[in-house]
C-alpha cells in the first residue's frame, strides 16, 4: 500500500503523475491518493474579489486565514476543479477513481480552532472566525469499501469537525494521518521542489536521507511549506509507516522515482 | 429506496431539505440525493468573467453552452461549493453523507455531444467544443457499497463520457437514470416552483395527478426547465419507478410532503 501526496504549487505535472500511478495501479499495488491546490486557490480567490490572507503563528508556521468565504473558495477550488481534474485524468488512463474531501464520510475528522494567533508587526493578535481544524481521526472503513471495490481513493482537503463543519486542513497532515491509519508501506510527499534542502533554494544541498532524530534537530533547516511537510513525515515515521520519501512532482515518472528514492528519504533510523 | 433531486435554483430551502431527509434517515429510509447548482453558477460565471451562454436546440430544449472554462466553472460550483455544502449541512445533522459527481467511479457514464445545434435569429448554428453529454449507464455497485456501508450518497453533474472526459450532464435525467437503475419506489423532483402548471406562472393551475399517457400529451405546458423535469419523469416511469413526483423545495418538510403526494404525482396508469 502507497500513499502519495502531490502539493499544489504550480509547476507540478498532473500527467505525469497519473501516468505513472496507472501503471502501478495496473500492476496491482494498492494506492491512495492525495493532493492539495495552493496556487490555484488564490489565483481563483483574487479573481473573485477575496485575495488569500496568510498568517504566522507565534512558532514561526505559516496558514491561510480561512473565514467562511474563503472556506467557500477553498471548497470549489480543492474539491471542484482540482480533485474532479485528477480523477478525470486518472479515469481518461483506464483508473476507477473516485474523488472524496474529509467531510464526505467524515473521511478526517478532528476539533476546530476558530481562532488562531498571529504575529504583526512583532506583536501576538488573535485573529476569530478561522474555519481551520487539525486531523485527529480517520474513516479507514470507507477508505478500506473503496480500495475492496477496486476504487483508487483521490483525497482532498477540507476536513471536518466533530460538530460537522467543514474546515480548512493541512493536506501533508492529512497524507501522514491517511498513511498511519491504513497501514502503508511508504508515503511519498510530492512536490515542486526537490525534497529537504539544507541551503534553499538551493537544489545541490539536497539532503539524501535522514532518521528521526536527525530530523529532529534539523527542522530549522526547511521553508516555509516544507515546514509542514517535514511535520507530516515526522508524524507518519512516528506512527508506524516505513518510510516517507519527500520528492520531485516536476519530473517524469515522479511516483516511480521516489518510491526508488529519489528526493529526501526518511525512516526511522533504529539499525 | 427513494431518489430525490433538488434542483439549483433560488429560493429552495436546504436546512429544511436535509432535516427532513436526517428525519427519514433515522428512520432506516434508503436514500439517494441528487442536486443542481444552476443559479450559483451563474453568478460565479459571472464574477469570474466567463458568462453563462445557453442555446435553444431546434426541438425548443434550453441548455449551457458548455466550453472547457465553462466546464472548470460547472465543476468548482457543482462539485466544490454546492455538493460540499449538502454534505456538510447532514453531516451537521448527523447523517454520514458521501459527495459524488458522475466521474467518481464512472457513476454515471454516456457519450458527449461535441456539437450542438443552435437557433439563433430563425436560423440554425452548429456550435463546436461543447461538453456535454447523455447518461446512458450508472454505476449502481458503488452507489450499493456506499448505501451498504450506511452512507448516503450525495450525487452531483458533471458526468463522464466513455473516454474518461467530463461533460455536463442534466441533473433531472441523471435523477430518472439512478431512480430506475437502482430500482427505486418513488422518485421526487423537487425544485424553486410548486410542480407543473397548466398555465405557467400562475401556481393555482398546479396539476395534481398525471399519468403517462397524459402527460406525453401536456408536454406542451411545460416551460423553461420544467420540460427537462417532465422528460425526466417520463423516462423514469417507464422504467419502472412507481411513481414521480414534482414537489415543492421551498417549504418546510419538502420531502415528506412530496413523499405524501404534495406537487404533481406523475404514475404509469394502468388500472
Amino acid at each position: 500500500m502507497i500513499v502519495v501526496k502531490v502539493g499544489g504549487g504550480d509547476g507540478i505535472d498532473r500527467g505525469a503523475v497519473c501516468s505513472d500511478l496507472a501503471k502501478l495501479w495496473g500492476e496491482g499495488r494498492e494506492v491512495i491518493l492525495i493532493h492539495g491546490a495552493n496556487a490555484e486557490t488564490n489565483r481563483v480567490a483574487e479573481a473573485l474579489g477575496h485575495p488569500p490572507r496568510f498568517v504566522t503563528s507565534p512558532n514561526g508556521m505559516t496558514s491561510r486565514f480561512t473565514d467562511r468565504r474563503t472556506l467557500e473558495i477553498f471548497e470549489m477550488v480543492y474539491c471542484g476543479l482540482v480533485n474532479k481534474g485528477w480523477v478525470e485524468t486518472l479515469q481518461y488512463l483506464g483508473v476507477n477513481a473516485v474523488g472524496l474531501s474529509g467531510i464526505d464520510g467524515r473521511l478526517f475528522e478532528g476539533r476546530r480552532k476558530a481562532t488562531v494567533r498571529s504575529v504583526e508587526k512583532g506583536k501576538v493578535k488573535v485573529l476569530r472566525g478561522d474555519y481551520t481544524g487539525t486531523v485527529d481521526r480517520v474513516n479507514r472503513h470507507l477508505l478500506d469499501l473503496l480500495l475492496g471495490g477496486g476504487y483508487l481513493p483521490v483525497l482532498t482537503p477540507p476536513g471536518v469537525s466533530v460538530d460537522g463543519e467543514a474546515v480548512n486542513v493541512d493536506g501533508d497532515r492529512v497524507a501522514a494521518a491517511v498513511a498511519a491509519a491504513v497501514g502503508a508501506d511508504v508515503l511519498l510527499l510530492l512536490s515542486n521542489v526537490a525534497g529537504l534542502l539544507a541551503r534553499f533554494p538551493d537544489e545541490s544541498s539536497l539532503v539524501r536521507h535522514l532518521t528521526l532524530s536527525e530530523l529532529d534537530q534539523r527542522l530549522g533547516w526547511a521553508q516555509g511549506r516544507m515546514k509542514k511537510k517535514v511535520l507530516g513525515a515526522m508524524e507518519a515515521v512516528q506512527a508506524g509507516v516505513g518510510r516517507v520519501v519527500l520528492g520531485d512532482a516536476r519530473i517524469d515518472r515522479p511516483v516511480s522515482r521516489a518510491l526508488a528514492g529519489k528526493g529526501t528519504v526518511i525512516e526511522c533510523g533504529r539499525e
